[in-house]
């Protein structure tokens, strides 16, 4: 029993042979950036995936699942206008597949694969409503309810990235002020991070060229470090991130919330103080009765194994 | 085909006998807070009902639906320690008319009634997703996903009255700052009153005792007659709101989301401010496309016809 779990980002079209106990077989891998014809960008995913059945001596596949960003479960297309693909026209990625290889292909939006990875594969095994939360550039978010993705009334569910907290806040991208995503995104931690420098509540070794060019990475790993300003900004991502996962609580009661993506690699610098502000602003009915923890895949398999578990959802 | 439809409030216990077509053909009444014993309580709603199909000469009945505060639909029990009851033991109504009339019960708490009858019976007819929004002493809610009711984990989903919007803001009973419960539930809304009496930009002409013991339906005739306070006072309440519905529409993307309960009676002078913070505080990719409107159902009836379209869901 295998399944294809592709992964399509901005930089690399990831596709993995994935078998029925969550194992990554073999996996290929395109530049999505090199693809400006959706005709092209699909027969060369066709032939990967040839490639791998081939080299893998794998007759049946069980389906295909593809995590994109704009993904249309719906249409099974990745909208037209898509940020940061150069392909500008709407890739129906989904037909396609089906008619070359003749077996179930499910399309979705990147956070919503996730999800369904951590339910077959990870952490959320066996749950039957949870929150997957993926930090990154954005914020993303999967829903999980009676066991099933919630897709909306038009498949546009499920965008707690942008969920307001603080109505006066920064301008996000979106055009309104305070959306989550402008706290917990890896640039939202960075700019927790100049914020806390220009308060001056402690000395600070980067030039101001050195402020301007950090990164996530730099100021997680100075947190598991010790370092007071970085460790200041998680509590700030932390603090508005505990009052929007506590609405988002109190909308779907879930039994758990699972968090994952680059900002999440600061470990205890960010869960400790999430715990303490989740269990602050959560409604008392709830209160000690809603997981909150780290996705249960390696960072590097998430995706893949979301897509592929795409590929066996209803 | 008739169904019973029982509301329990603090004050009344509503019985109605109710048509397939959402006709009220008969109704009965009980003094909640005349009973302190579960067992007596019972006894007594199983006597109206059975009065009600004899004066309406119904012999079947295709189900009985409760819709009480703290209703638990898993166990069909009221809570023990309800607030606003006299009964404070657990009351575990549902089996015991289902002993009584060998039919289908069904109960849940009120907000959850109230959204199934606007499925049923009301402006949510043929809706697979949309939020109801109970305004009252609180704010309760009841969420439609997929044409079910959302009940979450362990049935307490859809606290939305206790969403954050204000981290800072007043203090909730809840004993956490800023809920939207405390500007957008009648008791909040005559505290956006008495604030704006405060800021003392238009002339107030009530007494001090008069300013204590204004009521939301006071607020809410100024507001309607063109009193500028009461019009601030509705307008804060639907800043908040605004923002509070255009977070839970980037969680679920209903199709449409609703409003009753006293707080409504203001209509347009609540229902304008609140169009335009709601669509101004929506994420672009609902924009235009999420309806917001009062509930359906004539407000006397609303809680009958909730309860009774909860006997027939699923």
């Amino acid at each position: 029993m295998y399944s294809i779990g592709i992964d399509i980002g901005a930089t690399n079209t990831d596709i993995g042979l994935v078998r029925m106990d969550g194992t990554i077989i073999g996996r290929e891998n395109l530049p999505s950036q090199s693809f400006d014809k959706a005709e092209i960008y699909i027969s060369a995913i066709i032939d990967k995936i040839r490639q791998l059945l081939a080299n893998n001596d794998v007759q049946d596949l069980d389906g295909i699942g593809i995590g994109a960003p704009n993904g249309n479960y719906r249409t099974g297309c990745i909208e037209a206008n898509t940020a940061n693909l150069r392909m500008k026209e709407r890739i129906p990625l989904g037909t396609a597949l089906e008619e070359a290889f003749h077996t179930n292909v499910k399309l979705d939006n990147d956070a919503n694969a996730a999800a369904l990875g951590e339910m077959v594969y990870g952490g959320a095994k066996g749950m039957q409503n949870f929150i997957m939360l993926t930090l990154g550039t954005g914020v993303g978010s999967g829903i999980v309810i009676d066991g099933k993705l919630l897709h909306g009334a038009n498949g546009a569910a499920g965008e707690l990235g942008h969920a307001i907290v603080n109505p006066n806040g920064r301008l996000c991208g979106c055009g309104r002020r305070g959306c989550i995503e402008m706290y917990a995104s890896a640039r939202g931690i960075c700019q927790n991070y100049r914020e806390e420098v220009l308060k001056g509540d402690f000395p600070c070794s980067l030039t101001k060229e050195g402020l301007d060019a950090i990164t996530c990475q730099y100021v997680g790993e100075s947190a598991s470090k010790g370092d007071k300003i970085a460790q200041r900004a998680y509590d700030t991502t932390a603090y508005w991130l505990g009052i929007a996962l506590a609405n988002a609580a109190a909308f779907s009661e879930p039994e758990a919330i699972f968090l994952m993506g680059g900002p999440t690699r600061a470990g205890e610098a960010l869960m400790r103080p999430l715990q303490k502000y989740f269990e602050e602003n959560l409604l008392f009915l709830y209160k000690g009765k809603i997981k909150l923890q780290f996705s249960q895949l390696k960072s590097n398999e998430t995706a893949i194994l979301g897509a592929a578990a795409l590929s066996s959802s209803i």
